[in-house]
């Protein structure tokens, strides 16, 4: 009920965005543009939409910031959740981190900092068990904090840094 | 109602605040500070208080991290919000981060990732809608996630990490 | 109460956990974990019980990235939380935050950002009151917010960003 009511708020606007649907993935070449500062490379993940509110990730210096992620289905748009619940949440949220880190020439084992945001402290449990799966030995530092809601009633959101691999 | 009991909490710790009313704007010089990490450089804009529980920024490397910014008026102590809700906040809210950019000699282009916290998530798409027109390409990654409040009453919150220009 | 319930919630996972009681603390040899990013480097103090979740923190380059600390007895396991309220928690968040910041040979003055969350806005003053103590100059760039919960029925929880000291 609640997430139905916050799909349709946050739909329109969704839909509402003129989504370039970009073949190329990978990390652009910012030479093409010049009046973004030079320490700025925008990661874009083969497939995804790219949304005018926020890059997929950004890349600076040897630190790549990923965007929050949800557990959102690829290539569906508008963007809508996997069903079943926190749990399946937890796991397609990890997938789709793991499709931007692809895009970045890195992997989960790159991770150094993860914030779970949680639409309810009462799924704390569950989503550990879920996410400590992706990480079978030093996993990245991280906080978790349960707060009001979050986009298209996602139950669990998802942010990380990752350390860019050295070559 | 909410806001007025929050402003009523908060305004006593933050008029108690011995401000000190610098006038001296851009990166402080870390020399004089020996005590402090040579690798933490205080980024304090010009005219804006000094807080003693915060920096308005640090840099340290090449990266700059900001804050978290509301809408609170600019020259304004003790703070307040300005007024008309979370549109006007939002956009105020970008002009004081543009303004901390500019301490660092840095522009909202330089910005890798911004977060964004809510009071309430219904006010998810009107956020976007002021928040995305700074942004007229390459966006930073961001994540968004509603809480249950923030300092002052504010609706938006906003926190930023940028790169510094390459000069 | 809903503290209570939190931590009811909340312990079967946290003992279920396969506590590795290392006994080893500072900052491990990467070069053992080839299978990790080499940019990667596992904070572990002494003492501190090591989680399958989440590192204490994680240093890559020049930044160190703290999990998000809550006021929970040094050595007591299962994690319990010290008793008396939102300021002594934030104390011994703080307490908890210095032992880290030393695992990785760095201080509080070493910090550049902090994010504070807090269960309840109206603890904001509080909070605020306690942690400045630690600050006497020159203190972090900050956000703060409030949400729903946090592990453990924490009031407090201060997630933290250092700078590697130079040597």
């Amino acid at each position: 009920m609640k997430r139905s009511i916050l799909a349709a708020l946050l739909l329109p606007l969704l839909i509402g965005c003129s989504f370039e649907e970009r073949q190329s993935g990978g990390i652009e070449d910012t030479a093409v543009t010049p009046e973004m500062g030079p320490r700025k490379e925008i990661i874009q993940p083969e497939g995804v939409a790219r949304l005018p509110v926020f890059s997929s990730a950004v890349r600076s210096g040897d630190l790549i910031f990923l965007s929050g992620a949800i557990g959102a289905q690829p290539g569906v748009n508008p963007p809508q959740l996997v069903e079943g619940g926190v749990i399946p949440e937890t796991h397609q949220t990890m997938e789709n981190i793991i499709t931007v880190l692809d895009a970045a020439g890195a992997t989960l084992l790159d991770l150094i900092k993860c914030t779970v945001f949680l639409a309810d402290i009462s799924d704390y449990a569950a989503v550990n068990e879920a996410y400590v799966q992706y990480f079978p030995s030093d996993p990245p530092a991280r906080s978790a904090v349960a707060g009001s809601g979050l986009a298209l009633g996602a139950r669990v959101e998802i942010e990380c840094i990752a350390a860019v691999p050295e070559v």
